[in-house]
């Protein structure tokens, strides 16, 4: 497989986008601190202060939100949108991020650790996202002192975490390998070398869409660039491989994978109520029709954004709260309809 | 029920056609002529004649078929336009008929009677239809002495045809009353009154694309005019009945309905392969679509001719004869987006 030329464009319609995570403690304040409101507060302005002060930028850009201060919704909101976790949305006493305007950096405060820096990019752009994050890791370690030792590196209150404290992980649209049935031994490959593919809410979540998240288990004698180039070098051979299957698929079944495409988009255009697992199933349909491409006039950019609209939180964000199921899943074919159907130059 | 409103509009979008046939045979042939070469073909001269001479109208309208004339093809074509019975397609040594350019008036020879009359005509119009084949039934007459007997009536090799030789059917589109499953129940009572309700190809067949056919089972000691009188009372009950229900899912589930028609468009313009029991049942959604109201760019007499023209018969006549299967469910899909998808005014 590795043989194989790395097809630039291929891969771009296959990774959906890169995802850096460093946890961080710091010293003087013990890993129960998230709790306690007094101190867990003091990190919270501690680090929001040594990111934005003293640049304007930054100040424009980085905001804080606390956790108790945005409703229900929007947490749910941000979780969808994978910038925060669920357990830092549920942290209401001391949980707070710092988030920028774009979206793609976001340095959670009193989740599991006192610091989780994440970066997300587009594509398999792994270097980039980690440059980012240690951009915002220096500024914190510039006032803070991290919990570090010299033989293990850093520390956490949960184990997996020591060492590189370096989650990286890429977001992938594996239909075909799905559909033949090869996601399974592709997860038993990559646990023996260290990595886990899981859906895309991360774990104990089921694959909605065909997305699968791989990412690094081990962060305890590895380096950081090392985690990468492993990480990168199962990526990219699974990208080959959903290729070459692709590329097979198109040669042998073209009529039944245009039937599904197509159909799927003429459901997507037409349908009055669905579910979101439904929703999941025919855009990962669509996605695959863009990457073959069968469907021109919608861009993969614009599915991606359709994704994240029709989740609950986006839903009862954008229409009212506690709708119920059935409103839920009319409103979100309405919010399909409007978004494939839009007229396009 | 008898005493709701009878909708003339909701009636036509519920009625697809009536259907009357007329079996006769002739003095001086008995009923085996039909497979006698010689005698069969005089009878086949003599009821051609006897219709077109000296009528420059009628010689120019209508048309003698021999089926050992016409290909395969041709013969499945004209059972699936309801023109023909298969039992006649399968006469290649005698069978013919008697076909108007128009195609609403058949006159099958040597089929199980020596002369069937069939007379189609859209909506609920019984007794158009059945003036149309008496106009025939007449110019038969004048030239050949049926056989006829003072008490029983119209004699017929096939005991059930005995007495008037009349079959008046009317073929209803019955989506709603299908899927609340009353179709079994309707069926019965019209047992109890001599009423067969059948798919729309007639005995044996099961509904495709929830068309039924009801029709009068009894043709000795009842009139013709009180045969369409019990057929027609009974299909306006059927009607209202399914008519009712109609605006009962309207009130109740719009969502869903809007809902399964929409898809059903939506996969009908957007599949590249689709089997003639799928089609026929998406086509149903749409024909109720239509009669709702909830699709205006469509009629139904599009959609009807769109039935016609996904059966296999045509498929092989206007692409290639033998078209494997999956051919045939590509060419379909192709009918279809073709005539769904087409601007219309």
């Amino acid at each position: 497989m590795s043989s194989e030329l790395y097809d630039e464009k291929k891969a771009a319609d296959i990774v959906v986008s890169s995802r850096i995570r460093l946890a961080r403690n710091f010293e003087n304040y013990n890993f129960a601190h998230v709790d306690r409101k007094t101190s867990g507060e003091e990190i919270v302005e501690k680090v929001y202060l040594a990111i934005v002060k003293g640049n304007r930028k930054y100040e424009e850009e980085f905001n804080l939100i606390r956790i108790e201060s945005i409703s229900e919704v929007d947490r749910l909101r941000y979780v969808e949108k994978h910038l925060i976790s669920i357990m830092l949305s549920n942290n209401t006493k001391t949980g707070a991020f710092v988030l920028n305007t774009e979206e793609t950096i976001s340095i959670m405060i009193n989740e599991e650790d006192h610091v989780r820096i994440q970066c997300i990019v587009p594509d398999l752009q792994l270097d980039k996202a980690l440059a980012s994050a240690y951009i915002i890791d220096d500024l914190i370690e510039k006032d803070m002192t991290y919990e570090f030792h010299e033989k293990f590196g850093y520390l956490s209150s949960c184990p997996t975490n020591i060492g590189t404290g370096l989650r990286a992980s890429v977001m992938l649209h594996l239909p075909v390998l799905s559909n033949v049935g090869y996601i399974g031994g592709i997860k038993r490959v990559a646990g023996q070398i260290g990595l886990a593919v899981r859906g895309i809410y991360g774990e104990g979540t089921e694959a909605k869409g065909n997305l699968f998240q791989i990412s690094n288990q081990i962060t305890l004698g590895i380096s950081e660039e090392e985690t990468l180039k492993n990480l990168k070098n199962t990526v990219v051979q699974i990208i080959q491989k959903e290729s070459a299957l692709r590329d097979k698929l198109l040669l042998e079944k073209k009529d039944e994978v245009e039937d599904n495409v197509f159909r799927a988009l003429g459901i997507l255009k037409n349908a009055r109520i669905i579910t979101t697992n439904e929703a999941m199933k025919l855009i990962s349909s669509l996605k695959l029709g863009i990457a073959l491409n069968l469907i021109q006039d919608i861009s993969l950019e614009e599915v991606d954004l359709l994704i994240s609209s029709i989740q609950v939180g986006y839903l009862h964000k954008h229409f009212k709260e506690n709708l119920v199921e059935k409103e839920r899943d009319i409103k979100r074919a309405e919010i399909i309809r409007g978004q494939v159907n839009r007229r396009r130059k």
